[in-house]
């Protein structure tokens, strides 16, 4: 591959997190589907702000929290995203910069305000997300800077980045210029419902230009739009060159080709917040694949970085995950 | 004293912390007094911003948090104070209204944005911070509404109010509103070097027009200037009506005229981040005294607020406090 600049670069919607506690019966009033991501508008986005109960705000964003839990795992990595240059904006650069992720990507002078996702968290941990894009939308092809692609030996990118028009294009230019470049190609499908707006687009990067994949069994099933776990993992190990499939409390499974491993998950005394468990996953799982380790260590760093981003509020680990890593023997 | 549309108003500086972990080597470099609260000028505030680590976003403010205590308490509150129109004070704004806290205070729509308090939090869970005012200067007289003044049981203020300059007029216009109305006025010194800095003014105020005072062991040592905090209980028993003097895991002394209370602090499993302590135990102890509760009782519920809000990150309740206090038999 040559030598690399980045173990990994990330690419996705720069979102703050807005977090506050709720309960079922909020979510069912409002119609919002548990467990999901949807959507919404400025005027939604303010609605439903004023009737959320006291917030935290924390740098969000499903790639760049992989991208920081790489970092924290002393991963060298970097991340494209478009802010806007206001508070929250400045917000998201200072965090993500501060874990030493190259961030260079211009933030918006003019147009809609810097990304946020209202994020509810219900007693069991569950969150349930409403995102309003604002000046990710913005991103596009332009913000790709090639050289920076060529030189990281992952390029990461979320499934969400299908829903701005721009940032789709901008995704596809990634995945081009990572391909020439011998460079390796990473998915996160992100979301069922992400999943049902873009499956036959997905089906075909799966197949074609994604060498590592990382899905959820709901995801997963619905991409392949089967009834069981198992027959979406069948279809997957033919399709996709490697592919690591997460079952929350079940744990996850990997497939290689032939090759299928059966990793538990890292214990939680606590589940306060599930936020971003599938991206910290994917941290420990790139952190372990760029350093060569075997792919059940690579899922169990995934494992272990996933339950210290669910066991507090916020999906951004508040441990230093080297540390942890460490005192668990993985790395 | 006739009927109150409002248990306790609160005014203070309308601050938005921005949490993030360091060690005492950083406090060290910096030259930062540790626990301590320093100003800062905007540069000063983004130079430390730059070289803090990833944050989390708080609505904050000394007398704010006191107010969202007691809202969570179950009281009837309203706040003034004054936030510029930006993301932050939206944030501000928002988090303090949807606990049911009247806050109505004009927001600048020009000059210096939201003020902020970077505030780094050690292992051992104490705060030391350093405090942007931006638009909390531009709080004056005429943002206090002598009609809520008037309705308002309790009337308390905090003494970082005594740093902007126009805060200090509205302060002294709000207290004597409050005593013409037959009102109570309370007084938190905030901080031993604010009380530093104002010590003759405090020093006269909590003679001729504070009803209940809050200090913490150093502020009211440095307020008469004495060695011991037995020196310093004896002579605020002589120049104030009522004194709540608090003393970290010492637990805290309540007293009026003759009357000497000691209670003991509540347990707390793991001390996460002392942001708030104060503020806290002036809720619950101001929460029991407007409904006529024992001196006792009334510091048993600040001491449950207080052990709250150090068992987590933020200066405000995690929990529904009065949900809290009702487990402890304490409503």
């Amino acid at each position: 591959m040559g030598d690399a600049k980045y173990d990994v670069l990330g690419i996705g919607n720069a979102i703050v997190d807005v977090l506050s506690r709720t309960d079922d019966a909020f979510l069912a009033q409002r119609g919002l589907s548990k467990g999901g991501m949807q959507l919404i508008d400025e005027a939604q986005a303010q609605a439903l702000y004023a009737d959320m109960a006291p917030a935290v705000e924390i740098s969000g964003g499903s790639a760049a929290n992989t991208i920081a839990g790489i970092a924290s795992l002393g991963g060298r990595t970097a991340f494209f995203g478009k802010v806007r240059n206001d508070q929250l904006g400045d917000v998201f650069a200072h965090d993500i910069r501060s874990l030493g992720v190259t961030f260079e990507t211009a933030a918006a002078t003019m147009g809609p305000a810097t990304a946020r996702c209202l994020v509810l968290v219900t007693p069991d941990g569950e969150r349930t997300m409403s995102t309003y894009l604002g000046a990710s939308v913005g991103f596009g092809p332009d913000d790709v800077d090639d050289a920076v692609v060529a030189a990281a030996q992952v390029t990461y990118l979320e499934g969400y980045l299908w829903d701005p028009q721009e940032a789709k294009q901008a995704f596809r230019k990634a995945a081009r210029t990572a391909r020439d470049a011998g460079r390796m190609v990473s998915l996160s499908l992100s979301d069922a419902f992400c999943v049902d707006r873009f499956r036959g687009e997905f089906r075909e990067l799966v197949r074609d230009d994604v060498d590592v994949l990382f899905a959820n069994e709901a995801e997963i099933m619905s991409l392949y739009e089967v009834d069981s776990f198992d027959e979406a993992m069948q279809i997957v190990r033919k399709e996709c060159r490697l592919a690591a499939l997460t079952r929350s409390a079940a744990g996850c499974v990997i497939t290689r080709g032939d090759e299928i491993h059966v990793v538990d998950a890292a214990k939680v005394d606590s589940v306060e917040d599930t936020t971003g468990a599938g991206d910290l996953f994917a941290a420990g799982f790139l952190r372990g694949l760029t350093q060569d380790f075997e792919l059940t260590r690579c899922a169990e760093l995934g494992a272990l970085a996933a339950a210290e981003v669910i066991s507090h509020i916020g999906a951004r680990p508040e441990k230093d995950l080297s540390a942890l890593a460490a005192e668990h023997g993985l790395v």
